[in-house]
């Protein structure tokens, strides 16, 4: 039996609270970090996976992933990769660690971790980048991925089967119609609320003429200065751009409304306008904001939530997440789910290593489970990308088709031990963030 | 400032797995736990707190103690006491840590701990069992213990506000009533899936005889075994005591549906028939098995899914737990939406230590929120209360109201060493459950 010999955890830390970079109305001051696991065979063959987290807690993260230990390091790597629903339902449904969700929070991003992590290491034994390996997969193959327990009021193993089988004749030629021409991106690197307005104004105008049409501002600290930057930003972007916005969960419902009621409606999109819990709030704002499209996903605990927001109408943009969820499994069942309501998929990106993992699963949705690239987009910031081996490419505002082998996922050695905390060279002296200030 | 000057956190496990106690369609084998935390002040005041979960990953929750811990030693304890509304809003809010919820799993199981061992240092200082302190406090003090974020469309702070006040011309007498005649328990002692026949036979006669109105089954793994549980137990009980059950999250909308109906409708509810964040779910469960009530609510994440489960009547019993949201102050929202919507709360209890903790909340509820007994029962299960300073006293029954100083909450000093994980006695030497068998 060959199997994961070894499993590494490391707690890996960026201090990007020092320049306000990913400053919202909810998350003024984050480190972007990553609980980072790494398994190896004996063949020497790894898979990297990671949680994204915002600072504090990600040791949290971490002593979740090692929880999981017993269950990594008893996995035939054979078998696993021939079965990996078999491994996600192993994980998912431990019967004990399930209490602490169950399939949702700490617990299940670690899953999602190690189960992006055996996919990493998947596709680069099968010399494939991960949305290549995917998309190449039967529909019966496909489907045997996803745990249907919860899902099937809305989406059965069957539907699921019949919507793989209508994309399967267009599949080669989508695939190369990515490859050559790449696939949608928009920008939120003008938008964070910490900015000031010659830099956001500098940065729009930079984003259209690198090619961007839609470029995403954070709200919903102060709709003065929502009203102001937004005027500032549609000025610099000029005609052939669109704005979305992004409150990051700071109303309530009836506040949502209000708010994006006074911003006007010719918003690409309202995002995260109150608790990523909350499906009967999205739904109520939804009707009450149209035209306006809500989008969420981004904090989606779960398969079940998604559901949820699709059955209700609660959003009509869904941005999923490569580490919130339990890790690709998890997310081919939203991308179905997606598909059965006609909803289109824009991943949430940005963070540290999101836009390397997410891009696999939007490409693969594309080439094999909803077949159209309309109204889709993948997020972009474009900071953090040098620490990875295989970092993103964004050329004229779209992301090019990744050909290396792997998921995206594996950060640069140098990078794992400058930025590990708290003993890296990057934290030690520092003092961290003072959290009772 | 007199603060906090020592936290000390501990994994606790107790080996229930080894005789089934506590297995259920969806636990098979529990082993019940502890992540316990103990807070002291130079006074040498204590408080004690603890988060329930069935064994492994235990240990992951004491880590997010430990992530709690600069906010615990930062506060001062007069301010804090006097604050409490404050000093949630704090912890649950952390703009790094929130993160990994927002406000669901591990992250806000922990918190809820914290916050609960500062409720017994209260009650403590205060010389008063919780239930009677929280019951003492004016509507605008306890109201100033709630975060309405997200309640807002449900209920306001005002309408709160109203029925706090409209329960105070009466809580001098239900305060009477309680400590003379108690409060209704039900019993879940006899309907383990693990035991056979004969027990659940013999232990329904006994529950009958001790004065229990109502016994709950573990349903949902086998329909026949079901039926013929189902019957024995009603020929064991006769016709004055009622019979629940609990499916513990094991079916889809649609077999749940079918299940429930197949067992008839003199059940006195049907509890947790599928996932606790399937709202809509619960909503057409609710609606397709009338008159059969649904019941929900332990492991619901937090206040905005008990809202919105209330929202779409998706529950008409509602099954707080004392460990699963941000303690006190998040559980005193619950109570008040529960009284807005007029829904009974039967608190979930048995575990360990839950009994002794919810208790407090039920009869706070009855005194100064609902005002009424009406439909109304804490769960009880007769299992590890010898290992607490005041383990509850349950008699007729009923729960006799409890007098102690304190929240229930702390645990004998020698069981904490004896079920220390993995190094106590109970534990060394000892083989916990192979999970991968």
């Amino acid at each position: 039996m060959a199997g994961v010999v070894r499993m590494a955890t490391s707690d890996l830390r960026f201090p990007t609270s020092r320049e306000l970079d990913g400053s919202d109305a909810m998350n003024p001051d984050p480190d972007y970090s990553a609980a980072y696991v790494t398994l190896g065979t004996a063949a020497g063959e790894e898979g990297h996976g990671f949680v994204f987290t915002i600072g504090r807690g990600n040791d949290v993260v971490c002593a979740a992933l090692e929880a999981l230990r017993p269950h990594v390091l008893a996995l035939d790597m054979d078998a696993a990769l021939a079965d990996m629903g078999s491994v996600w339902r192993r994980l998912v449904h431990d019967s004990q660690l399930r209490w602490l969700g169950p399939e949702k929070g700490v617990m299940h991003m670690a899953i999602g971790a190690v189960v992006n992590a055996l996919w990493d290491l998947a596709a680069r034994r099968a010399g494939q980048p991960l949305w290549r390996l995917l998309a190449g997969m039967s529909p019966e193959a496909l489907v045997d991925l996803v745990d249907f327990r919860y899902l099937t009021d809305a989406l059965t193993r069957e539907e699921a089967l019949d919507l793989l089988r209508r994309a399967e004749p267009g599949r080669a030629a989508r695939e190369e119609d990515l490859l050559r021409v790449g696939y949608p991106a928009y920008t939120t690197s003008p938008g964070w609320l910490g900015y000031d307005d010659a830099k956001l104004q500098r940065l729009c105008r930079q984003a259209a003429a690198d090619g961007f049409r839609l470029v995403k501002l954070k709200v919903g600290a102060d709709l003065e200065d929502d009203v102001r930057r937004l005027r500032l930003a549609r000025e610099a972007l000029g005609p052939d751009v669109a704005v979305a916005v992004d409150a990051n969960q700071r109303w309530d419902v009836r506040e949502a409304i209000g708010w994006v009621t006074a911003l006007g409606d010719d918003l690409a999109w309202v995002e995260e306008p109150t608790s990523p819990d909350d499906v009967l709030g999205h739904a109520a704002i939804a009707a009450a904001v149209a035209p306006v499209p809500v989008a969420t996903g981004e904090q989606c605990a779960n398969r079940v939530m998604f559901k949820q927001l699709l059955q209700a109408r609660g959003l009509s943009v869904l941005q999923l997440d490569a580490t919130r969820v339990a890790g690709v499994n998890e997310n081919l069942a939203v991308l179905l789910l997606a598909a059965k309501f006609g909803v289109p998929v824009c991943p949430h990106a940005g963070g540290v290593g999101l836009c390397e993992a997410v891009q696999h699963l939007a490409m693969f949705d594309y080439v094999a489970v909803s077949g159209t690239l309309e109204g889709r987009m993948i997020e972009y910031v474009d900071h953090l990308h040098e620490h990875f081996v295989t970092p993103v490419e964004v050329v004229a505002g779209r992301y090019r088709a990744p050909v290396a082998p792997g998921a995206g996922t594996e950060m640069l050695a140098a990078s794992r031990s400058r930025y590990a905390y708290p003993h890296g060279p990057v934290w030690s002296g520092q003092t961290p963030v003072d959290v009772t200030a």
